[in-house]
């Protein structure tokens, strides 16, 4: 007993003593204790003020009542050095709180948020570009632990560094189990108060979202979506209990750094709410959020007007125009933004024509958008007979073709120029993307040529230049170098040629594509 | 000499007598008269508010100043009944002048100013569709009468009903002579007086303008453009100037009815210009145009944001996008606005990418265009060796195939349903476009296929309906029926066959379509 006392007070001196710590891009959390009487939930107004010594500006953070009495503060500090933080309540046992704590350079493995780069791209925090090589589990985290735990570990073994999911539960084909937890109190399946959330829910959600971050996997979280059909009823609730349940996700969520907003799937479907609707709930989104996470929304067959402000890039659902760069290319003009075609099909055998591509089909999607200049989601649909799992909605595991094809696109864009590949001679039918002078890849798809004539647009190439040039079979994943080295030559007003008219040779079979890169 | 007085006098008692008379959408004009010293251009303001009896509301209209000592003011009405006016003048002499006239019915071929309608798609004021065939001659009002008839006497044998045309003259390849006229006072090339304009130089271009209207056709003044390239300046003149400039173009042109206002032609190529300056341009037209005409903006490589509230329609250059009904129709979803190709190359053979396509290319990106539920316009390069006249840019004859192929277009267009045609099924590829139901053009473009197994999208089809089926060859020019009628049966969750899964037969030739007519 005497023993125990003086761990305590020991643990107490060194609690008192050193400062909290937290990485740059972590999260600092505090907990405070208030009432659990009356509805938290909308009597208590909480937020703290969050000031970096050294004079940089400050962020207003919202609070939020975790049940049981107690109310959390959460935070994620861009910048290292010293911070402190007051609370402001209605309730003054939570007001005037104060707190300090220091902010630590970030482990080697967090790269902080991911931000827009120069205007078509992303990048972390620090700098390291962000290629984004997205799936789909939309449903996933409602399927209990066993097979939650199996979607993780599939992940972690994936090329995929960003994962579509939805908060609230899905009803759908293929996907009619009731979920474990719902996010408010009350009784399935409609009862619900929707002034009270169930702090376990999200307890579990965000969890969920910790463990995507740990392994390198961006969380775009799918706020509404209209796959409940009343079911439940949270595809339709009233504006009030909408906007209340984003400030409450917001609050609880900012403060992790791998979290995208995506304001909804397929927002035209959900025939309850308005443009003028989503404008509101984007905003309420962008205004909250002190860390300015990442925020679009998904189209059914109407697009969202992502010029807005608060969009930062599109998301986009269109099976077609990953089919031909020159379609793809066409966002990218109108938007100005980054463009992620989120949804294009899915590999698999379901009996919907969105539903059964091959894995060669889908790739070749991924492969156009690249050439685009855009990024490209996968999803897989095939049938599981024995459980009724299909990757697309629950997770498990993956048995489609395309990952490993995507693992090795992903290993070709990362030994890509950093500042992102954009396409050369747009509106040409070039196929072509990378950066003018330095880096070209060029796709051929559908098409088997058998050879290709050497030929650069005439952007930043100058007579002499010298290229070096490798045949990429994206299938069969090899890069193959052709002997030789290019010279370039004018041809044209627009085109540079090798001085040989010499040709790259080609095995005369689709899914091709070449890496052209400047010698020094 | 007596018989002179008693003549002007029984024409004095008749102007008293008689009220003046205007067809609705026609020009009232009234003259005042005014000082001619100072400068008139800056030194006087001169407005006029219209009213109609009845409560309608009234519409203030600027008046300008005409050179020696006239002042008008136009304005187009839009009602028929009585009117009148007040004019409001910093001059006394100008100041509170009232007058009345009637409006009466327009005459059978005055279908008013084309408006936006259906979102997608075009219409006279009286409801008459219009399907844009447009064309573009971008100098041809500088190249003096006898060209310029010339060109008259080619459009009213054309199939146009639009054309493309700069207010400034313009200085680029083929196009270097001098114009007989300029906009501004002073002296060529660029000693100009900016705050006085030269009435004689917008007297002859409302007079060509006047003339279009009276052929048919739709004028899209350029309002800026950049093949000056500082040779006269007008492409890079101060903030001021440029919006005094647009205020007199309105004034004296809004009251033309088939006035649009194209704010520039590859805007981005204007490195004088800011998108913020764009934006204030297009807001000056906006706020001082009366009648409201269409207004856009064509693009270089760089697209203007058009889903900005001032811009009525997409005016674009793509030289590709319509060689894919796939790709045009995504600038339909960017912009829910018309959609319209106003430059996608050249019928021609001038050594330059985008001036020589041959006509089959051209005819075929409109024949995309329309199934993609958007509108295409013509432009013809040849080179003339004799007098250096490109329709392009000069106007004159047209020598290229493909008018008369654009001429089989309207008629089928004209015989087609009158809200316009918008895609069936669009993302998958169908190259249709139609009324869901009711009528479908499918085309093949270079396909060449030698049946067609009939299938239509299940939207507004039941089983039983039943279908004519005609061949148009779109370069011959012919339109065969299919024997036989074609019934509806549901083949899948998304199409129905025909319920004998009978195929329409094809020559196995390119640039064919269907045309698919539900029988009564």
């Amino acid at each position: 007993m005497i023993r125990f006392l003086f761990l305590l007070i020991l643990a107490i001196v060194a609690r008192a003593a050193a400062p909290t710590v937290v990485e740059r891009w972590g999260i600092f959390e505090t907990e405070l204790r208030g009432p659990a009487d009356g509805n938290p939930f909308v009597d208590v107004n909480l937020t703290a003020v969050f000031t970096p010594t050294g004079g940089a500006p400050s962020r207003e953070v919202a609070g939020f009542y975790d049940g049981n009495g107690v109310y959390r503060l959460r935070f994620m500090p861009e910048t290292v050095g010293s911070w402190s933080f007051v609370t402001h309540s209605n309730l003054p046992s939570l007001d005037a709180q104060t707190g300090k704590f220091v902010v630590t350079a970030a482990a080697t493995n967090n790269h902080g948020p991911v931000r827009v780069r120069d205007t078509f791209h992303f990048a972390y925090a620090d700098g390291t570009p962000f290629r984004q090589i997205g799936t789909t589990c939309y449903a996933w985290t409602h399927q209990g632990d066993a097979l939650e735990e199996q979607t993780l570990r599939t992940l972690a073994a994936s090329p995929f560094n960003k994962l579509r999911m939805c908060v609230f539960p899905k009803n759908y084909d293929w996907n009619k189990n009731d979920p474990p937890l719902y996010p408010f109190a009350g009784k399935p399946p409609t009862h619900w108060d929707y002034s009270r959330f169930n702090p376990s829910f999200f307890q579990h959600l965000e969890r969920r979202i910790a463990q995507l971050g740990s392994l390198g996997l961006e969380a775009d979280l799918i706020l509404f979506h209209p796959y409940d059909k009343g079911r439940w009823g949270f595809d339709r609730m009233e504006a009030t209990v909408d906007d209340r349940y984003l400030r409450y996700v917001v609050a609880r969520l900012a403060a992790y750094r791998n979290v995208w907003w995506s304001l909804a799937n397929e927002y035209d479907f959900m025939k309850e709410k308005t443009e003028n609707d989503w404008d509101r709930l984007f905003q309420i989104v962008q205004r909250t959020d002190p860390h300015d996470h990442l925020r679009s929304i998904h189209n059914g067959t109407m697009l969202y007007n992502h010029t807005q402000p608060w969009v930062t890039h599109a998301s986009i659902q269109n099976g077609a125009a990953v089919l031909d760069a020159e379609r793809a290319v066409l966002y990218r003009d109108a938007y100005r933004k980054p463009i992620v075609f989120d949804e294009v099909k899915y590999e698999g055998d379901i009996p919907r024509r969105w539903g059964n591509l091959t894995a060669e089909e889908l790739v070749l999607r991924f492969w156009m958008g690249t050439v685009a200049g855009t990024y490209v989601g996968h999803g897989e649909t095939y049938l599981h007979p024995d459980d009724d799992v299909l990757w697309w909605s629950k997770g498990g595991t993956l048995r489609g073709q395309s990952p490993a094809r995507l693992a090795f696109l992903r290993r070709v864009l990362e030994d890509s120029p950093p500042g992102g590949l954009n396409p050369i001679d747009k509106w040409q039918d070039t196929h072509t993307a990378g950066v003018p002078g330095e880096y070209y890849l060029v796709y051929f798809g559908h098409e088997k040529p058998a050879q290709w004539l050497f030929a650069l647009h005439k952007d930043r190439v100058k007579e002499g230049d010298r290229f070096a040039v490798e045949v990429i079979d994206t299938w069969s994943m090899t890069i193959s170098r052709t002997p030789g080295v290019f010279v370039a030559k004018k041809r044209d007003a627009y085109t540079f040629e090798d001085q040989g008219q010499k040709a790259v040779h080609l095995p005369g079979l689709p899914y091709h594509a070449l890496r052209i890169r400047r010698l020094p």
